[in-house]
């Protein structure tokens, strides 16, 4: 392929006041469009030097003089207070003492006060209501006829009266006695009116702006703050759908779904309801409602937006929730592009998975001083190119996959001069990813004919993802599979358990992956109490599938007090537990998986991690390909029919790693590993594009690499300087 | 106290053949008492040499020529049979496949039958009987309309046609063609008849013979063997009673009780129940049941063996289900002795609270060439002083708080002399437990007084012990902290849940230690979901009690897949789980415990094991004493109401650990560190005896050490070898 100098697919944020740096960067970036960020502006020199023009809009804040004026309207959320224990038989507790009373204010109104609940949490029975009262000057409940030493929760309804990513920058920046601004609730009618009328003369008095760039919708995700600065975030899920609560809402509902719904659907005791735990019945029920409800209204805005003959973009993340970018209503929004902010190869292939017209990466880090762990950035000790290298490592290997079709930047220009490492690596990074987008723009990259579904509680509603960036949810080892997956050249579908029962979920698959700690949503928990389950993916591994189970896959109360496999008849493994400590175990041998065409299995120099899980082997005839020092299995593979069960007790991801799923994966299906599309180096990757006989390799490791590339029929020998990216013509 | 040479209370194995040595050890050793073993006997020499003599009886064995002519009265079990998948809707499943076919034979007789069960296992129902048979000439079972890819079990009776004790005596032995022992089984009235007759011309066989030394009783403890070498100990439970159950026992009752078992309360899902999961009502009936039978039938043997004026001593191991020693039916028995075999301080203790007038210990090593775990003893590669030194050390301060009558070993003598530093160091042991007793004989030492109260699913029927000995059961924080305790100079005893429930369990208590992974009989499992045990210790505690949780206290299902402590409130920590993936911890500085007399809690040089557990706090009035490497809390206390909730996350007996133990309850309970009773080098400890103003100090460790002892009023500093034991009159 010629070189060529290709520009534009760049999103730059400006900044009023820096107009010579905006323009400078623009040019040498090759951006095609300038954006404002959450503190900045653009300048009219700026909105008028002939690029492209986003605009972010937070339409539920930002009005604070109109919500000053309609309290009533602001959002809310189901709050429990911590267990109190009662020491006799009456008790006081004040609702907010547990909470940042800056952030929450007690919606006590008649309508508000009929969802409130207070539980003996000892007994688990809610208080009847003629034992309980609320005064309101003091803002405390009352629990008479308590039964002493049993603890004591009430679950209220509270205004949120800062909107949360204000008040993350607000304080994260230092900002002083700036107002706070407060979120203001679209169920209310007269907020619908008053948002529509806002949005149209917002587009009337932004005529530079060609595209409303939606920061997102309506409803944040969840973030309730404690009182006390050493339990400042108390509940942090990027998933969760508490913040769309208000009697109203919960009114529409019942009408909706003929059933009421209680604060308990949303307390939970105490532990609320994370991404990461299978949803009840009640809550998809309740999430598909607000989903209705938030493109319909979303829908109104767009249209106002497209009127003005401007596109809108939505931002996956912040006020994202009622969205659901890969759920089935995403297209009725009418969006024009979805924006994704990514650290991670698998939040490439996230974004690229929603259907909208562009698909565009918002790169790591932020323009900000400080990154969201609070570690230095465009800071004193900060390294912005080398962290920016890091996440284009691993976001670099899934835009080989999946066409991505623009990147950008978000924060303060005004930071860069001080880092102009940086500058030069972005400019290297627009290059790569446009000479990357040329390739996808001929075709599809060829992929190896295996088809894997990753089995967990959301399914395709929520692929790739684990409700949040990698470093949130590092802990579980389905992001690390996602991550590794993300970036090998495999077909990869999420599917729910409903699409094993009563869906197509099997058809076509070559491999199920089910990952994570038993009764999670990953794992999925109780769902695999249903022998429905056990019956499908047992008759479709003995028909040739390949179970692949990491962790504590399939796990369901044993009766016993433990976990067990549903599973384990295919697995050939179960979990310990401590109904079993008196049972031996099968003595094995470790063994060397080889594959037919005689390669290791397990590349050289890999350094497995230690066990997840106690487990045990089911029979003698079940492999074990490594075990940790204590003797326990890490890998194991047992045959069932014409198929495999393959156990993994963890998984993390890097290159090396990557490389061992695959081969594993090939292994298993007795496919040899010296495949076309693979290099025989596992610190190296590559893509083929067979319509423009182009070949890209990549160097994953920061050492220089040599390979050998199967691809195209050729085998082409290489070395490349650490983490290069390769353009190659075939 | 003036030196002199005690004698007596020592039980030798004598040995036929091997007359000048028996004599010579006997002499030399101080015994008073000589035995045979399984494997020896004793000559006239010996038996006419003026000592008394132990006499080893297993009287459900040895009977093989009675036994092949009744063979229905052969002892039993219930048996599962691995699950088998259904690849179509029919399956054949052998029931002896899984199992030791020297060991079992399937009893298909029709009374047997009507207690077998074939199980679905993946929809957990029974199959009807109309779609299974057996076929007796294959030893199968046929299942038809069966389930595709569901597994089946078969519950069936099995006769146990080799007695287990003998069965490992004879493998480990290689007693090659030497004939296995059949165990019959005195629930039917000819067994009865025969064992009664048999008994009575035994005693008259044997005038020599002092005392009848039981081992044990009618049933062994659990220990199912495999057919695979690589799986050859499927289940082995010192504490179980499956290898009590036959048709008989099960009617008897049906009788007693008013309903019937089934074969499912045994196997309960395959995984039976051992002694380390909470009894269910059926099991505590049923072990009740067997319980008075063993005691009412043993009684019977024990009269015989006392109207021939010999003494009758039951060993507290082998066939010792049913006897219960700790139980209140115990007594009934009328025996003249209990012998317990010792690694372990807990086991002294467990052996000196029964009702009994002398209680012996059997030291270890046995005189075997091998030891339990197949490791050499007396044999090349052993050092059997070395061990024994290892279990006096650990046996001494259980004995320094408690009476024991007698020691002794057992086994083979003619192995003794290739090892003359064991000789001596038994000269040396037998003089160092002879000195002890004559203080025990003055009355008992002086304790602390704190009375200390554990915790568990048995209570007082089955104090000390966790089913086992040390080195099977250190897997369990309980078994360490028992150890510690079982010398401690603090009075302690062992409740039941029902102790607290509906007695007295708390009355007097000062500390509650509650100890061991969630869901075992040692932590309680659903017992804590009842309200009512957590307000009586709530109650209790706030009142001024220490309430000391380790690993998993009081932990019990959370209903979202997890587990949760029930007793969070006074230990101010909680299990982490799943459902709190989202939420945020308490912040929390790590703080010095300082008693009031101002000495470090936690002993110097203490190197704290890893966490067991994650936990995290419930507030930030908790305090935290030490924290693992990723920063779990591993120590912590809590204030509640007057009184201390204590969590340890692991717990791992030896000399240091012991007195942290110690400090930690003085600590909770406000006192001082520097106490009477106590000395200041935690790697000595000492004993007072009031009555003779006489000091016990003991040197723990192998390594010489100074110590200043508070005892009889006074401050004694003195210096002591390595693991030296020293008698000084105040």
């Amino acid at each position: 392929m010629e070189e060529k100098k290709l520009t534009g697919g760049f999103t730059l944020p400006g900044e009023s006041g820096q107009e010579a740096l905006t323009l400078e960067l623009a040019k040498r970036w090759g951006a095609d469009v300038i954006r404002d960020s959450d503190g900045t502006s653009l300048s009219d020199e700026i909105l008028n030097s002939g690029y492209g023009i986003y605009s972010t809009i937070c339409i539920i804040r930002d009005h604070n003089e109109w919500a000053k004026e309609h309290p009533e309207t602001l959002q809310q959320t189901f709050l429990s207070t911590d267990p109190r224990t009662a020491e006799k038989d009456s008790l006081s507790i004040r609702l907010l003492d547990d909470f940042y009373e800056e952030q929450f204010k007690v919606n006590d109104s008649e309508k508000a006060l009929a969802w409130w609940q207070v539980w003996d949490r000892t007994a688990n029975l809610t208080v009847p209501e003629k034992d309980w009262s609320y005064d309101a000057s003091k803002g405390t409940v009352s629990v008479n006829n308590a039964t002493p030493w049993h603890s004591y929760t009430v679950s209220f309804l509270a205004y949120r009266i800062w909107e949360e990513i204000s008040m993350y920058n607000h304080v994260t920046n230092d900002w002083g006695d700036r107002e706070h601004l407060m979120p203001i609730d679209p169920v209310y009618p007269e907020v619908q009116e008053y948002l529509l009328s806002w949005l149209d003369g917002w587009c009337v008095s932004h005529p530079a702006t060609t595209v409303v760039r939606f920061t997102s919708m309506f409803y944040n995700f969840v973030w309730i703050w404690g009182s006390d600065e050493r339990n400042r975030n108390r509940f942090t899920d990027w998933s969760s759908y508490d913040f769309t609560v208000s009697p109203a809402m919960l009114e529409s509902f019942e009408a909706e779904y003929g059933y009421r719904l209680t604060a308990e659907d949303f307390i939970n005791k105490g532990t609320l309801n994370s991404g990461h735990m299978p949803p009840s019945e009640h809550k998809r029920d309740y999430m598909d409602h607000v989903n209705r409800f938030v493109v319909s209204f979303g829908k109104k805005l767009i249209d106002i937006t497209h009127r003005y003959g401007k596109k809108a973009y939505v931002f996956y993340d912040d006020t994202w929730i009622g969205v659901e970018p890969n759920g089935s209503r995403f297209k009725e929004f009418g969006f024009d592009g979805l924006i994704k902010c990514v650290f991670s190869g698998f939040e490439a292939r996230l974004c690229a998975e929603a259907d909208v017209p562009v698909h565009e990466l918002r790169f790591h880090p932020y323009l900000f001083p400080v990154g969201l762990g609070g570690a230095p950035t465009f800071a004193p000790g900060g390294d912005p190119a080398r962290d920016a290298l890091e996440y284009w490592l691993h976001v670099r290997r899934a835009m080989m996959r999946v066409r991505i079709d623009r990147i950008g930047l978000g924060g303060y220009l005004h930071l860069l001069p001080d880092h102009p490492e940086f500058i030069t690596f972005m400019e290297h990074t627009a290059c790569e990813f446009r000479k990357l987008l040329e390739l996808h723009k001929t075709g599809a990259p060829s992929s190896l004919d295996i088809s894997i579904r990753v089995l967990h509680s959301w399914g395709s509603l929520r692929p790739w993802t684990l409700s949040g960036h990698f470093h949130e949810t590092y802990m579980h080892e389905l992001i690390h599979i996602n991550e590794a997956l993300s970036g090998l050249p495999v077909n990869v579908r999420f599917i729910s358990f409903e699409d094993v029962l009563t869906g197509d979920g099997l058809e076509g698959a070559d491999v199920v992956i089910n990952a994570g700690t038993g009764g999670t949503a990953w794992s999925g928990g109780d769902v695999w109490s249903d022998p429905a389950l056990v019956e499908k993916l047992s008759a479709w591994t003995a028909e040739g599938g390949v179970f692949l189970g990491v962790r504590e896959p399939s796990a369901i109360p044993d009766g016993n007090g433990g976990q067990t496999f549903a599973m384990k008849q295919v697995l050939g493994v179960d979990m310990f537990r401590p109904s079993l400590m008196c049972h031996g175990k099968w003595d094995f041998d470790v063994t060397e998986a080889v594959s037919p065409d005689g390669v290791y299995v397990i590349p050289a120099g890999i350094s497995f991690s230690h066990k997840r899980t106690f487990i045990r082997l089911m029979d003698k005839t079940v492999s074990v390909f490594a075990v940790d020092d204590d003797g326990t299995p890490l890998i194991t593979m047992n045959s069932f029919g014409k198929g495999k069960g393959i156990y993994l007790n963890t998984f993390e991801t890097d290159p090396v790693y990557n490389r061992f799923l695959l081969n594993l994966i090939l292994f298993a299906m007795g496919m040899d590993l010296e495949q076309e599309l693979l290099t025989d180096n596992p610190l190296t990757e590559c893509a083929y594009f067979p319509e423009s006989k182009s070949l890209v390799v990549v160097n994953n490791s920061h050492d220089p690499q040599s390979t050998t590339v199967h691809a195209g029929g050729k085998e082409t020998a290489l070395s490349l300087e650490g983490c290069e990216m390769r353009f190659i013509s075939l």
